[in-house]
């Protein structure tokens, strides 16, 4: 039997960095270490006075890499005939759109003493939301434009993305602007640093970040043009020409492994580093995707994956947050949606409303009394948009609604009004594929919430009305980027020739499948028909019929639960 | 100097009996011990399976009457000069509409053994939601048969009131209903029970019960007649037969004070009491109420009241609770309007939702933190709809709303925005007075938030845009009641010939008033048209306007408070 080959996957979250090293013989996950970043509020660097605005600091990046790994080396160290010298791979995953402003020499502004202090040099977390109004601009110019360029991302550029982002520091912090040589995603910089391929014109972008976030297409030849962006604002143009025509998928490796992060990670020289993509993209391929299968990733947000074969006719699917070839598998469009907050909405209520006090208002404990709970009974009904509605509205300036509210609404019942609301959320998305051809024949569910939360999927099955499927990994995203570092080592190494063969080996489901309650779906779609039409008449100019039904059919339905 | 002399009110709340002595010369109050029933959750039995019913046990009325005026005796003792020989009549307000099934003699079922354990033999309390089906077919039978009857209620018959109540008992307990004789409003009940005039033949019937929640009017020769009735439930025709042809008002006397109950309560033999009248009209007449002042009664829910000259034209107000000449003043209509809940949805936040944990979520820390908010900042809206709408919808089967949440939406945020909600709620009310011809010239609160709350006061008068002065006494109704006891009692025993001379000597407003700060005004005009939108939307069956612009006008708002 031949010597156990590994790979490391790293992945940037929104509050740390996890390192993963699995087995890529069976995809055994054999050895974990996360690190919380330092900075800001858990890694958050935030502005008490400008809700919108949510930084991260590159420091904290750069020191992720080597803790992380140094803990995930030290748990596996006691494991029998592991080491670190049969690692043969790297793939790493990060949140985004977080574009960096660096310099000629690809340094991040941050470590630039002149903007030590100014927020606007740090990198853009994803869910920075202050270029809001640049998105609108965005929009309209290529609602007059380019509408092609919109098809591809929903019909809406959002204010979580990389123009944006750029356009709104140009207008706030000229300064940084004009000091920035060009801006690079996470996901591009983390491999780049690892390989010492930092500097712009060595620098590999990956086509998930570019594809989703920064217009590139094929079909145009790259990113939007020159007038189209110079009609946004003419300095834009500048940023532009510095970025290049070609974007790789995660089949392509950034380089190897420099001598020097080697030594300091105790992990063998010029192993490669696979090109980045964002955590959703690699949850999909931890998840092990393909045609058919929809993954959602469940935490603070959702995403929601699925591919489409490049070589099958592919309709443009209005409000979703990207159609891009390559972005997922390399030989797949890779289609992301996603609701902006999930978990978040949850921990909102449990820690900023805390009901009930420290006893009654844990999530465990709220989650035991909304279980007790039936379908419909609370007679509640909410709109899941306390940070906007990434897919299928695509509108950052929407806000959360709680309707049916009584005198003898309980915090248990508005927890569970809050999962349904997701739970309706999720189930918009999966129309919304399914309209366009793509049917959705299984859900896989990877994340925190999904790993951890049967009341939660148990309702997304009742809700949706299809199994869903939990992921076997708990760390998926992670596992995805292991994936990656097992097929950019190659067969040759190990490894694996393409990804179809390294998920088969790597990826899996649990045993445990969440089925749809047929008496609870009934309910529950006659709530989604009141849901839906609260989404259209506060989402959607179109809307105008009258709701005077809604809180009599709540109350009719909560009636009927009741007996 | 003549020798003081005084007048004893007894106010029959939701959870207690208050009595207050009043000095008749200048309304100085003297003494009052409040009294908790101690039957059910504070007075309030209730069914867990059916969040509608709420009912009260006679047994704690009579307790309460004794308790109730011996403790104030006991405080007046300390009085100089005051003894109880000097007390020369008595005042009754109760809450209503409270219905009591009774027998032949008089006796409430409630005391018969056949019906000790039936929910159904109580008194229904003003809140009993249950015949909210009763109530819509008692108005589509209105609307179809005697419009006239709901151009005086309003346009719709409520599920709070008389004949639904007594409707739902024929339908759910037949016997309880075969078993009554009649059923006697709890304001009338008390001052029989005082009188010994209780046997149905000797009973005198209130306007202000019988015309707000009976559909008796002059115009129509009192309570609705046999074909109207008939037409609803053949049964409800022998109800009708054993009602009066007249009623009472506040001027008149119930009778005089029994030996017995002289005895028990230590008060003069056959001083007289008064016709009783329910606790929001009597808070208007303990605020001085006259033509041009609205008198609102904060508590739990409100009371809005306003007179007209009889002799004066006025158009029936839809949406309004009653039109009723006598109910409040005898020489006036006293025209009721209100909603469902206010100090409830603030009650139901501290307690059931209970956010922050003990520490800081009392009203007090919440209080201090919405203080600190400007109109318009947190982005919230909401529809004060936890109980239902009484004014200007009459609808039990609406529910409350809450809009614009997002992830840093705090609990001082949403306490804020519910006493937002009530204000705006509560300017719909003095617009509708507005509309048809009552200008409010004045407003003038009392009731517990009125006297304790410079918060939701100085919120009202920015909402509603005019001063909101507060009623000088703290016990608003029960001064009333004592001011309907020094007219009952007369000029020739030292009290007075009409209301109008005794409010002006026993009633009065204090110093301090609430006046609108003009930026917020402007802010709140603003928020009260999103308010008014969706009151319609969701409230009428006319609405069909688009919302699409709702949650972006409250985030431009938002915006805009926050600088």
């Amino acid at each position: 039997m031949a010597k156990s080959k590994y790979a490391l996957g790293l992945d940037f979250g929104t509050n740390s960095v996890r390192a993963l090293l699995v087995d890529v013989s069976d995809g055994e996950e054999i050895a974990t270490h996360v690190w919380d970043y330092r900075r800001g509020e858990a890694g958050v660097i935030i502005d008490i006075k400008d809700p919108h605005l949510a930084r991260q600091h590159p420091q904290d990046y750069l020191d992720g890499i080597s803790s992380a790994v140094a803990g995930a080396l030290e748990n596996a160290a006691g494991r029998k005939g592991f080491s670190p010298k049969d690692v043969i791979g790297i793939g790493v995953d990060t949140t985004g759109s977080t574009p960096i402003p660096v310099d000629a020499s690809g340094l991040p502004l941050a470590f630039d003493k002149n903007f030590k202090a100014n927020p606007n040099a740090l990198a853009w977390l994803w869910k920075d939301h202050t270029g809001y109004a640049e998105a609108e601009d965005i929009t309209a110019a290529a609602a007059r434009l380019r509408p092609q360029y919109l098809a591809k991302c929903g019909g809406k550029y959002s204010s979580e993305w990389f123009w944006s982002k750029i356009l709104h520091c140009l207008r706030v912090a000229p300064a940084v602007f004009d000091a920035a040589y060009t801006w690079v995603e996470c996901a591009d910089w983390i491999p780049a640093v690892l390989t010492g391929t930092t500097a712009p014109n060595a620098l590999k972008r990956c086509v998930c970040a570019a594809g989703h976030k920064a217009m590139f297409n094929p079909s145009w030849k790259g990113y939007p043009d020159d007038e189209f962006l110079g009609s946004v604002d003419e300095r834009l143009v500048r940023v532009r020409r510095k970025l290049p025509e070609k974007a790789y998928t995660i089949a392509d490796s950034a380089g190897g492994l420099t001598p020097d992060w080697a030594i300091k990670l105790d992990l063998p020289q010029g192993i490669p580093v696979a090109v980045g993509a964002f955590d959703a993209h690699l949850g999909g391929v931890g998840s092990g995707i393909e045609p058919g299968t929809l993954v959602k990733i469940v935490g603070t947000s959702t995403c929601d994956m699925m591919v489409w074969p490049l070589d099958k006719p592919l309709a443009d699917i209005p409000g979703l947050c990207g159609i891009v070839p390559g972005s997922i598998l390399p030989d797949a469009y890779g289609l992301e949606a996603g609701q902006s907050a999930v978990g978040d909405i949850f921990n909102w209520y449990v820690n900023y409303v805390a009901p009930g006090g420290p006893e009654l208002g844990s999530h465990e404990a709220l989650t035991k009394a909304a279980e007790r709970l039936k379908p419909g009974q609370s007679g509640l009904i909410g709109l899941d948009w306390h940070n906007g509605n990434r897919t299928v509205l695509v509108d950052q300036r929407l806000t959360g609604l709680l309707l049916g509210i009584t005198l003898h609404t309980t915090p248990a019942e508005i927890y569970r009004a809050l999962i349904e609301s997701t739970a309706f959320g999720a189930r918009i998305i999966a129309e919304r594929f399914e309209e366009y051809g793509m049917n959705v024949k299984r859900v896989v569910n990877c994340g925190g919430i999904a790993a951890k939360n049967p009341l939660v999927m148990g309702i997304y099955a009742d809700v949706i009305g299809k199994p869903m499927e939990i992921s076997r990994s708990a760390q998926t995203c992670a596992l995805g980027a292991a994936v990656a570092g097992a097929v950019v080592a190659g067969a040759r190494a190990g490894g694996y020739a393409d990804f179809h063969g390294a998920m088969k080996a790597m990826t899996g489901v649990q045993k445990k499948k969440y089925l749809p309650k047929p008496e609870n779906v009934k309910t529950y779609d006659r709530l989604y028909g009141l849901y839906h039409r609260l989404h259209d008449a506060f989402g959607t100019r179109g809307y105008s019929e009258n709701l005077y039904d809604v809180m009599k059919t709540l109350l009719a339905i909560r009636d009927e639960a009741r007996g």
